[in-house]
């Protein structure tokens, strides 16, 4: 993509250079852009759709350690957890936003694969990247990305529509990407202690590449239009199921049950949370990073649903006042937390 | 705006409630925003018109020094920095969102006061804010702002399309924001040598707020648009002159020249650089953040411009390979360089 092999200081191009340098590297994905980045804004054709649009901040130490995660997978998460939340309003993401603060000790080769990856991100799903900033910092490294997208108009779907009766549905499997951290977590600790010792992944390419290189749920946008489903209401899992569970029935006025034993859960996340000692439902409940999609539909939807097996319904919203509830494999009711969840008296 | 008076650390808050505290503060500008900040992403309404997207990041010691910047000018100018991109494509700011990274030097109070300025552009602008993101980072305050606009389909205006016979003009006067910095910073060293000395910015309002309080010229769209103007192509001012007369020149593959005598400045300009010993072109050339826009229109556009006070006709444009010069005031030819002129031989 790049041709230069050298380590190069970012100063030795300035920021002009920089950006024209990065520029030089997009190819437009969509006739939808009519003028792409390099001038003061890029201009995005309409066609009396809705506009969609997010921001999502990645930051060093905070959402990600350069210790184990290549900066080509960043790039790609990055542009890829801001795809997630155009979908999660049911609509597909067409164009991007990139800005970059790093510190110096990022060579212009790294900026390079960090944006490579936002590009392999951008191309997979179909979206220009448009624009971007970039700019020195002491520490750390930055990256806000600002992710637009277009639904049909009276099409896309909020947090908040959930009416009682509606059936809960979650997409993939949960808790894998943050049994990946975990386990990144511990290689790196036993790194530390012994840089001799190589970090062990074993075979566990699964939940490591849901941490590091987590996709967004558009081919489920495709779907539910292709089942002509509305979701009545729908957000993207980046801070846990519990977490969402809570959002979604703040901002729909309703609360949900939801079965432990629906809870979709990959053999490789369950076995490594065995390992770990951390209960798999636990897991599920409260990794974060997923970026799987959360939806209501209205019960009429569910003989459509039922075939599809990367949709399940995991549990149905019911009158305000009553609770967000778990109910365990053995048919106890527990009172579900954002975060965690305690056993009800 | 916000009701809390106490000194209070964003910790105390966390994220999701400092995102909640923050939003409850936005009041929508326009009837386009049909979802606004809060859910996954928002949603905007489209007309057929065309998108225009821009972003910008301004970063702590890069683009501004806290010690003589207050907060709510800074978030200001982060909000007025974006919408004077979406101006330079011939559009109207309508939506912005606003990322904020920084150090837990910054309180609650602190990340309240620089929010009202973003809020305060919004509302003098009319652009709803529509999104955002918070995280702290180890050092400094990161600022990226996306705005987002709308322009009449066929009517948005890039760098490229000045064609030779085309007038150079650019709006109010330049050089300010540049002279306006110097003194800042003289009154910084001064302050810094001599903790008791109170800053003496004197008279100098207007060239302090061309610097810290800069705005973006939407009126001058709608003046073109009411004289029926469209211009051939437009950069807005944030580099300096200089620099935008080379991006114009290598888009719309055009040469210009310029004429010394035509160029506005502001008589406090003037005497700030006479007393730094700097000379008034050079700042009017070269000193950056003016937010003005330069564009070029067809001669027969003469004479609806001429009568307009606030927008000055600097120079035309010619053939390509003819170089960027300045003609000055004793007629004589210098050769423009993006940062500085240098005598031609």
């Amino acid at each position: 993509m790049f041709e230069n092999k050298e380590r190069t200081t970012v100063d030795q191009l300035g920021e002009f250079g920089l950006i024209n340098h990065l520029i030089s590297a997009i190819k437009l994905e969509t006739d939808q852009t009519l003028v792409p980045a390099g001038d003061d804004a890029a201009i995005i054709a309409t066609k009396g759709k809705d506009l969609v649009v997010s921001t999502d901040m990645l930051v060093e130490n905070v959402h990600f350690d350069v210790m184990y995660t290549p900066l080509k997978h960043l790039g790609y998460k990055a542009a890829v957890v801001n795809f997630s939340d155009i979908c999660a309003m049911n609509a597909i993401p067409s164009q991007l936003t990139m800005s970059m603060a790093f510190s110096s000790k990022y060579t212009l080769e790294a900026i390079e694969e960090l944006y490579s990856g936002i590009l392999l991100a951008c191309k997979k799903y179909k979206v220009d990247l448009v624009g971007g900033d970039t700019c020195t910092i002491p520490q750390g490294l930055v990256l806000t990305g600002t992710a637009m997208g277009f639904g049909d108009n009276n099409n896309t779907t909020k947090r908040a529509g959930a009416k009682p009766g509606d059936l809960l549905c979650v997409t993939g499997d949960l808790g894998g990407a943050y049994m990946g951290l975990q386990l990144l977590e511990r290689e790196k600790r036993v790194f530390l202690d012994n840089n001799e010792m190589k970090p062990d992944l074993g075979s566990h390419d699964y939940i490591v590449g849901r941490q590091l290189k987590p996709e967004a749920r558009i081919d489920v946008i495709e779907i539910l239009k292709n089942l002509e489903i509305q979701p009545t209401s729908m957000i993207d899992i980046s801070d846990g199921l519990s977490s969402e569970v809570f959002h979604l029935s703040e901002a729909s006025k309703v609360d949900f049950s939801i079965y432990e034993d629906k809870l979709p859960i990959d053999q490789d996340t369950f076995d490594m949370a065995v390992e770990f000692g951390i209960d798999p439902t636990t897991a599920a409940l409260n990794g974060g990073e997923d970026y799987e999609l959360l939806f209501t539909v209205d019960q009429q939807e569910y003989e459509k649903l039922k075939a599809h097996l990367d949709i399940t319904i995991i549990g149905y919203a019911k009158e305000a006042g009553m609770k967000n509830e778990l109910i365990s494999k053995q048919g106890n009711t527990y009172e579900l937390k954002a975060q965690g969840w305690k056993h009800k008296q």
